[in-house]
C-alpha cells in the first residue's frame, strides 16, 4: 500500500515557510487505517510483551488505540497540561513551533510496566522524548517509540535514547 | 464485564463543585478497551454501512479509530479551532463549561456519506451537536452518535437530532 499517495502538504501551516504533512486523508481511507496500525504493531519487537501503549495528545490517540487492541495492552494518554483529572506529572519541553507542557497520571504505568510511545509524527524529537520522560520517572520500561512518519531531516530520532520505528520517512 | 468499575470519580475536576467521570482507568485495561470498541460498533445499525466515523478531539480520537475498523469505515477528525491544517469549516458552541469552536476539513465528508459520530461523553450535548452541524453542512447522513458514557441529568440527547447510544448512563 502506497501511504504517500494518502499524505498531504499543506504549505504555511502551523506558520508560513512550514509544509505540513497532513495524515488525514490517510486516516480517513478505511484500508490505510487499518495498515498503519497493523504494520505499527508489526514492528514493535515481538520478544517483550507490552503492557501499556502511550498515545500522545491529540493525533497519537487515533492509531495508539488501535496498536493497544494489537498488542494486548492498555492504552495510556499523554496529554497536554491541565487535561487530566487526576494527580499527574508534567514535563515541559520545546517543540518544533513553540513551548509546551505534557502530562500523565502517576499512577498510569507500574514501575517495571513495558511500554511502547506512539505518535503520529516524529519532528524534532522534543513531544516524543518529553513523554519518554515522563513513563521513566514512573518506573516504565521503554521498548520502542513508533510513529506513522518521520521527518528525518529534523532529526528527532538523536533526541530519543530508545528504538524508533517508523513507516514513512521525508 | 463491569465498565462502572473502571470509571473514576475525580472531584472538583475541571473546576470547583464538578465530579469528572475519568476514563483512564478503563482505557489503561485492555480487555475493556476492546470491549468497548467492540460494544459500540455493535450498538450501530446493522442496516447501514457506515463510510466515516468522526472522532471528536479529543478523547474521541481513542475508540473513534478502533470503532471505525470494525465498521470497515475511514477516521474523521473533528477539531478544536486551529488544528486542522486544509481548508475547514468551523463551528461555534456552548459546552459545559465555558465555549468553543469546532471544525472539520471541508473535503473530509462528501455528500450523501454515511457518518458514525463518536466522542467519549455526551454532557450537555453542545459538542456532539456542533459536530453534527459540521457534518450536515457538508451533506453527510449521521445515522448514530455515540458514547462511552452519557450524563443523563444534563439532558444531552434532547439535543441531538440523531439517535443516540451510549455503554454507562449517570
Amino acid at each position: 500500500m502506497n501511504l504517500e499517495e494518502l499524505i498531504r502538504d499543506v504549505p504555511d501551516f502551523p506558520k508560513a515557510g512550514i509544509v505540513f504533512k497532513d495524515i488525514t486523508p490517510l486516516l480517513a481511507n478505511s484500508e490505510a487505517l487499518v495498515y498503519c496500525a497493523d504494520r505499527l504493531a508489526q514492528l514493535c519487537p515481538i520478544d517483550v510483551k507490552i503492557d501499556k501503549v502511550i498515545g500522545i495528545e491529540a493525533r497519537g490517540f487515533i492509531l495508539g488505540g488501535m496498536i493497544a487492541q494489537r498488542l494486548g495492552a492498555g492504552f495510556i494518554p499523554v496529554r497536554k497540561k491541565g487535561k487530566l483529572p487526576s494527580a499527574v506529572i508534567s514535563k515541559s519541553y520545546g517543540l518544533e513551533y513553540g513551548e509546551d507542557v505534557l502530562e500523565i497520571h502517576k499512577d498510569a504505568i507500574k514501575p517495571g510496566d513495558t511500554v511502547l510511545i506512539h505518535d503520529d509524527v516524529l519532528a524534532t524529537g522534543g513531544t516524543a522524548n518529553a513523554a519518554c520522560e515522563l513513563v521513566e520517572k514512573l518506573g516504565g520500561n521503554i521498548v520502542q517509540c513508533n510513529f506513522i512518519m518521520e521527518l528525518g531531516f529534523l532529526n528527532g530520532k538523536k533526541k530519543l535514547n530508545y528504538k524508533v520505528a517508523s513507516l514513512l520517512g521525508y
